[in-house]
């Protein structure tokens, strides 16, 4: 498996757009993207699990139920959720685009991210679907743009893979800033492959990986209403459909967790003001439930957060984090590292604190991306979480996101 | 029912002090304090649900095992938890203040607040109690200094009562501030009263109060290590003695949350920080379950106190804690209102938007008590959670707490 250029258009036959519709004031910005394959993809896609749920979800979630996708569109600047008029609206961005493409609205994934309650409207997407659908190509980083919002870097990756002797690609575009705390999705992910691969499988394998790559991502604790992973594979790798577990299944499982580890750590390292990748990794846990509880216990304590970033080796609250995140640990057990590129320094043993330099720790704790590393004692049970440091600047964000 | 002065000393034969004895560097900071009955008081405490418990609470639960307590001693500065010698320490705490009052170890209630895993130094502590135990009396306010941490304001309350035709009075002192999310228990909080009432009874009456108080506060969703309430009651108001429940246990009750209620809101209002106090009512719940979760969800989003701190009506981010929150909540019929000392404004109905005037929003929001008003449908559960707002100085105290 390599890591090659392309994002979404790394595989054969998918192209991509974004532009500024006018969603935005602000024209330098791109507001809308599009993702297109001309032949038919298997489709599946993982939703937020919070009761609100945005508009564009609802009718994503019907048009895929056959298990088939060409397109996806998503616009930036407006959630479409808690509006009357939601569901009317994300059908008409269907409508409008099925036309312009010559397919049919029922095989497009809709999808959209921005403010909460505010109308979405129609026609700066109407007017701007035929620019977007003519400057189609390999343009994943447009798309890219397209759907970020406090966003400050591209989150793109792609791989290629062989299987059953073919070459397959496959490549993915995420935003996700603030409001990420997924559950059973994240906030936007697109993910394209030319893998040929029944929606079946493609919908098992997206649903397995997400509990360990973007369910352990945490920026805020707040779960989104519009979170969606969504994937579509369009076969034209020519591998012998994989149609059951096995080892193309396996195969393909791997190259699709290198591509959502990878937008994960994306988007932890890009949470809103965030200074610091923070990887909580915990080992040793009576099972790996136990071990992801405690894992993202940690990533998520707003004091710890903190702590991070006033490079302070503050490991009493990673233990206060383990003690009330509910998990199965015997917290007389646990041990605490902080590691980075300057080195690692162990500063908790058996529950209690253990010597350490306070230089050393500084040193270690000033660089962006922080391992954290948890032993809880004798289990097999391991996992890793991701997040960021908490700063003035996510305080500054979202004291005024409205305006 | 009558506010009063006097705080853990506005109860008959109840006397307190604090002291500076050396745990803190800060000679102007008193940093131990110490409440004491002659008279044998029925004694009961709460204790924080985190699995990393301080080594006092420890010594606490076994020492009032027999539900009587004579003396509270609390230090801050150092939280005694984690510490190998933590247990050793605590029990070196009562030994002292058991020989220089001249009452038995296991008559007093031992706390400690402050910095996680570092050992405490019984030195000053040993030192400090001859000065602590002669300066005893009328002291309320030197007491609630002493278990003050990052702590800007005192929480301090008392009143006087009438059960079985006798004058009683209940007053309490509270710290809290950062590490604030109680589960079963807050930060510290200390209750004094002169009612006559069996251990037993005081047990159930603080266990049901904390449900609707402590319970219901979060400054940042950490729940503390070292969270205890306990509440000493004398029985020198001589009234007959509460031994089941009936008018009188209820007038207690009802005394006794208008101690806790003022504390929640006061250890709220000085979350470290904060700037707003925030007060989230639901109502229209399918029941009170359902109701706290929604309400507490709301208080606890990053997003929605980052949006008070900056004065936005962003009610968006109320319906997603309430989407997210795990609430049996319908949706589609909350309504959301802001009100303040500047009025109330409707900002949303049905589960979507209401047109508002944004300047007469900015109003209500610019004040410093802010009410959250969620109407959640046609059920007659309701709930009240106590929160404040994220701030910039949030960041900078728990960015560098330890130095």
């Amino acid at each position: 498996m390599n890591q090659i250029n392309g994002g979404v258009c790394a595989a054969k036959g998918f192209v991509a757009n974004g532009t500024h519709c006018g969603i935005r004031k602000n024209k330098s910005k791109r507001d809308i993207a599009l993702i297109y394959s001309e032949t038919p993809a298997a489709a599946a896609a993982v939703y937020t699990q919070n009761l609100v749920k945005g508009a564009p979800l609802t009718v994503t979630k019907n048009n895929i139920s056959d298990g088939i996708a060409k397109a996806v569109i998503c616009n930036s600047g407006n959630a479409n959720t808690c509006n009357a008029n939601g569901i009317e609206i994300a059908e008409q961005m269907c409508e409008l685009l099925g036309k312009e493409l010559g397919i049919s609205p029922r095989d497009v994934v809709v999808a959209s991210t921005g403010v909460i309650g505010q109308p979405l409207d129609i026609t700066p997407i109407a007017n701007g679907i035929p620019a977007l659908v003519a400057g189609l190509g390999d343009n994943s980083e447009y798309a890219c743009e397209g759907i970020m919002t406090t966003d400050t870097k591209k989150k793109e990756i792609a791989f290629s893979l062989e299987i059953d002797g073919k070459e397959c690609h496959i490549g993915g575009i995420a935003k996700g800033s603030g409001m990420i705390h997924p559950n059973m999705a994240t906030m936007l992910v697109f993910v394209t492959t030319d893998c040929n691969i029944s929606s079946e499988m493609l919908s098992l394998a997206l649903s397995e990986d997400v509990k360990t790559s973007f369910n352990m991502v945490s920026v805020d604790g707040d779960t989104s209403t519009n979170d969606m992973v969504a994937i579509l594979a369009n076969g034209l790798a020519e591998n012998k459909k994989i149609e059951s577990i096995g080892a193309d299944y396996e195969i393909f499982c791997a190259a699709l967790h290198a591509v959502t580890s990878y937008l994960c750590r994306m988007i932890a390292r890009d949470g809103e003001g965030a200074t610091k990748l923070l990887e909580c990794h915990t080992f040793g846990a009576v099972d790996d439930t136990a071990a992801k509880i405690a894992a993202k216990s940690v990533i998520c304590s707003s004091l710890f957060k903190a702590a991070m970033f006033g490079a302070d080796a503050n490991w009493g609250r990673v233990l206060c984090a383990i003690g009330y995140s509910g998990a199965d640990v015997d917290v007389s057990q646990v041990s605490v590292a902080f590691k980075s590129a300057k080195g690692e320094i162990t500063v908790c043993e058996n529950g209690a604190g253990v010597p350490f330099s306070e230089e050393k720790a500084k040193e270690i704790l000033l660089e962006e991306e922080i391992q954290i590393l948890i032993g809880l004692g004798d289990g097999k049970g391991e996992a890793t979480a991701w997040g960021c440091d908490l700063t003035y600047d996510y305080v500054k964000i979202n004291g005024d996101y409205r305006t």
